[in-house]
């Protein structure tokens, strides 16, 4: 069984001038699949309905609660079990009671295809390897410390609607001298960072090699896997980034970065494409 | 063409004393389709490949950026042309340029299903209808406005593992006093519900009509969906609600809260469970 944390090496960037190396805690976020087990024509069947990025843990809840709130099962007595599949902490099997039927057409017309997160049996790194995820180049340019830490007050200044709702995450493209080069925004930051890296695509701009992308929220697996398709070799997000995100990032070759607020941020991995004037270690 | 903001009235309660009405904006939340049309044996052909819930706006760039970053096209110029389809602005269509082939199989394999935000061609809500999401009981309890503003103290107090990450939202379950039954976190805020609920569905508890339900961040149209099914009457957030959630939160006849944070909060609809001292107009 996956532990809800892991714990990675960190540089904190405080200031301008001091730096450390640390310990930091990540929320784990890893694929979990699930899978029906029922009775047809006096067979039992299995079929795969869902993938999702999660934390490992209370992983029977999240399937029994996934089955009922999308209106899968109607109540506790339809699951005769719950396991995981042999020996996979990722895949976990619903086991249906005798006689309880489902309309796996009704199934296709009301779920919908999402973000990929990879093949079943594969971990999700491998998958994009598989998917030829084209490589960022070597550390060409460093930027100073001082760039990052500017880059939520010009994110903020540019969002336009965030002001009045509250509601929006943004992602902001950035030259590397920091200089805002586009804005989109969404309830969703995996479709805040799509608008983004569209505009760009069909601006003829890709691949993105010299620019910065800044995400309003956390940074998950795939925030890294949209910027590493798009070429873009710098990542740094508000927010805290997953475990996923920084084996991904770690994996390409990315500068990943989390927490920039307060005139601090945490350097994941790529420490090659900053400027930072001292390190010392803790 | 939807907009991106959209208003509505809403109770602000500051404190134990002070309510007033007021305008509200709130970011639209709307399901877009994504279609790819192409030419297979001589004949024009489209699939839908994605519905995802978005504000709207961008829309092509969107479309543009989500092919690109999973994997599909893998530059511009096999994109020939992106429209709305007959006049609908929730439904895309990316003509595909000739001789540009797609593995559909292999799409197949590497999208996964997601929750469920109802059928094309219908509105979300209407596909809950027909879904037959339960109904919730009329207002028989009220909440007093201090028990909503102690929510999210008691749920950082309960949350384990968000002081070490800062990484994991969460869902807590109340009972009508604001005592807390239950906790759950993830990286993914549908999933924390989903195991919130999952572990009451198998413990025989539901439907959970007299309990509150705490969201650590947004409400989301989704989130409004999984309280309903589990016969939860308050969903408070301590982030902002989506124009979505609201809509479907009026509907049902739901509580929606958001903003809990600082002493205050805002009813967005039900407040008929709710005791509020005094309500001035502004």
């Amino acid at each position: 069984m996956s532990s809800s944390i892991t714990e990675v090496a960190v540089h904190k960037i405080n200031g301008a001038h001091s730096s450390s190396l640390a310990q930091d805690a990540l929320a784990v976020e890893e694929p979990l699949e699930i899978r029906l087990g029922f009775e047809a024509d006096g067979q039992p069947k299995q079929q795969s309905i869902s993938i999702t990025m999660r934390t490992p843990g209370n992983d029977f809840d999240l399937a029994a609660g996934f089955l009922f709130t999308e209106g899968i099962v109607r109540e506790a007595e339809q699951i005769a079990g719950i396991q995981h599949c042999g020996g996979q902490g990722n895949v976990v099997k619903v086991e249906l009671a005798a006689g309880v039927s489902i309309d796996f057409a009704r199934l296709q017309r009301h779920f919908y295809t999402s973000s990929s997160c990879g093949v079943c049996g594969k971990t999700s790194i491998e998958a994009l390897q598989a998917n030829a995820c084209p490589s960022l180049p070597q550390a060409d340019w460093q930027v100073e410390s001082a760039i990052i830490h500017d880059l939520p007050a010009k994110l903020r200044t540019a969002q336009s609607i965030f002001d009045s709702t509250g509601g929006l995450h943004a992602a902001a493209l950035f030259d590397l001298t920091g200089k805002l080069v586009a804005l989109r925004e969404d309830v969703g930051r995996h479709n805040a960072v799509d608008k983004l890296i569209g505009a760009q695509l069909q601006s003829g701009n890709l691949p993105l090699h010299r620019n910065l992308l800044l995400v309003s929220g956390r940074a998950s697996f795939e925030l890294v896997q949209k910027a590493l398709m798009a070429g873009i070799p710098l990542l740094a997000a508000v927010g805290a980034p997953s475990s996923l995100a920084v084996e991904l990032a770690n994996e390409f070759g990315l500068t990943l970065i989390g927490f920039v607020r307060d005139g601090r941020f945490n350097i994941y991995c790529g420490t090659d494409r900053m400027t930072v004037v001292q390190t010392r270690t803790l």
